[in-house]
């Protein structure tokens, strides 16, 4: 396969945007990784978004955002799995240009979840978990992850303060980045405090709704030298998939779409996850950032929250994930998610993470999941 | 490139099909391409929807899908591109192919349509057009497209009848197609007394709201005699977009986003126009056919229709069209209906086209469009 680069990325502050319709968010974050990149002509431009058609009645978005970008006559199509729309979107990049039909795609996940009532956002997210078997019957979002987080306690007998670390990083991470929605650190007691929302998941081991939008200029690794100083490889594109409702897994504290994809992706890369220097990984939730960190192979089974309370996920640690603030404190407008992930490690790896850099990063991971991880696209990036 | 060819085709018939989900609807033509290719494992399934979220509360349908057929853990996502859908999941299958990344992937197009009220299904359509600029002013798509037709008989002096010949000609065709939702032959006389829908386009110039799901099974050319005994090469595959508001055009009647789609696929194929023995075009309201007639390079501006009014377009003729019955009477469930082209050129280039076979079929072109033409998907096909 012809290997592809990343050289350039935008992003636009994640958070509430009532003044900016879903293409004009767009707009921002290609005009600024188009301008990151230099380049003036592209082959096609790939959205992710997920429940633009639900809450602003615009589906047909990649035309609709071609048009409105002043790239009228490219090619551009929507790849839509839930809150790994980003991801897979990516992966469609990759693929375009892996196949030689393009050298240059430009990817922008994008999402607007603020301009409805919040019933409607609620139920347009429910639509990722499977419509017939867990949401007819009353299930959000939050609740399937309850199910989960309150299993994994029973299991491995954890108490609720021991996923306080999680959120506790991702916000004092968030501090220093421009374009996280919750700038401001919390302490432990905030956490036990926090409002219950699906017991025991609190407010505070939860991703919040919002808008956004992020973008990647893709180009092959032989013509990258050509447009950017800094381009970054993608040594590792997957994407697997899972049983869409929890109860159907065989195991529900087993992420196999997680692991499938992240070996997946190690094998196409060369490495362990040892050798990764920064994970982006997707805590949507509390719950499935440990199931993925076991999942994906940092950690044993019932013991991912553990590498939190040992404060090893830590910009300067052993592990560090949300090293931007993650889903929890960067925000997780859901369809631009992984896209704003795959950004956050291009930044980390070129050394522009300013004050959550890890130090001498040189090859990172980002993970993005779809529904309860029924879908989970992993990219592995190098210098 | 590494060329791309089918292996295996399957549809389920277009019609209603209150008693079928959207996943059990998918994986009738799912299990038949694969029984038609004879494969046991593939790398990915690829989707192609448009308006499960709205419809049925169901997206994430390519990881639903998956599991739901037996694949649970196969890379898994979703396409759309409005009614173009269906051609927009299908270059997603070529590109993954020629890129290396596998060598086997089904494309599925599925549709549920008629599970909700008409109301519902007609703004959940409309979302494919500008959600600011047409329809909150109140324009569905039939009103869009009688904008477009109403133009078009001003401009080249047009009356009504002279679409006729394009419903009956689909109809024709249809009685033979077991997979055909109007399945009878239609006078110039039925027309005529057709029910307005938005005047111009009555009843008779629309295609109608249903159910339906198509697939394909896609090889590496140089593997595809492995499996079948007549694999269908993929020449030319592209795609193109035009302004998603018709009044955005600079030329209402000229349909740009076909002609770069067209001619990009042209350039692939190393052909031109009068080359292509069978043309699935996009026959959504009888104005497309005859603008893609004419921005595809098969007549001059202004004169599509006459190749209908001269009994130009039968099997046995030199422009044959809908030669299955088309989006007007093989029906038009749009998020499947550029699968199911694609399917039925396909069938065409092996001989399996029975009473409409187009004699001595040696190039096959499907164009599949999105809302009132700013997505196009051009695919050519060789024996």
């Amino acid at each position: 396969m012809r290997e592809v680069s990343i050289i350039g990325v935008g992003q636009f502050p994640v958070g509430e945007h009532w003044e900016k319709s879903i293409r004009e968010l767009a707009y921002e974050a290609i005009r600024d990784a188009v301008a990151d990149a230099g380049v003036e002509n592209f082959g096609a431009l790939y959205i992710s978004n997920m429940i633009s058609g639900q809450v602003t009645g615009q589906m047909h978005i990649g035309a609709h955002i071609a048009d409105f970008c002043g790239y009228r006559g490219i090619e551009s199509h929507l790849i839509e799995a839930a809150c790994a729309s980003g991801g897979a979107a990516i992966r469609a990049g990759v693929l375009a240009i892996a196949s030689g039909a393009h050298d240059v795609v430009v990817v922008c996940g994008v999402e607007k979840m603020m301009d409805t009532i919040s019933d409607r956002v609620l139920r347009a997210l429910a639509t990722a978990a499977d419509a017939e078997y867990e949401v007819d019957q009353g299930a959000t979002f939050s609740a399937i992850n309850a199910l989960a987080m309150k299993r994994y306690q029973h299991e491995f007998k954890v108490p609720n303060d021991a996923f306080a670390p999680f959120s506790m990083n991702a916000h004092s991470n968030a501090v220093h980045n421009p374009n996280a929605m919750f700038r401001f650190p919390i302490s432990k007691e905030r956490y036990l405090k926090a409002p219950m929302v699906a017991p025991p998941i609190c407010v505070m081991d939860s991703s919040p709704i919002c808008d956004g939008a992020a973008a990647v200029v893709l180009c092959a690794s032989e013509l990258a030298s050509k447009y950017s100083r800094k381009p970054i490889r993608i040594i590792g594109s997957a994407s697997a998939t899972d049983s869409i409702a929890l109860h159907d897994r065989f195991d529900m504290l087993e992420m196999r779409g997680v692991t499938l994809s992240a070996q997946r992706a190690y094998q196409q890369a060369g490495i362990k996850p040892e050798d990764v220097d920064v994970f982006e990984l997707h805590d949507a939730f509390s719950i499935m950032a440990t199931l993925s960190l076991e999942a994906s192979g940092f950690a044993e089974r019932g013991q991912g929250y553990r590498l939190a309370l040992d404060g090893e996920i830590a910009p300067d640690k052993r592990v560090p994930i949300c090293t931007r603030g993650g889903l929890k404190a960067r925000g997780h407008p859901v369809g631009a998610t992984g896209v704003y992930q795959v950004v956050e490690v291009a930044q980390q790896l070129r050394g522009e993470a300013g004050e959550t850099q890890v130090a001498d990063a040189k090859i990172g991971m980002a993970q993005n999941i779809g529904g309860s991880g029924a879908t989970v696209v992993t990219h592995i990036l190098s210098v």
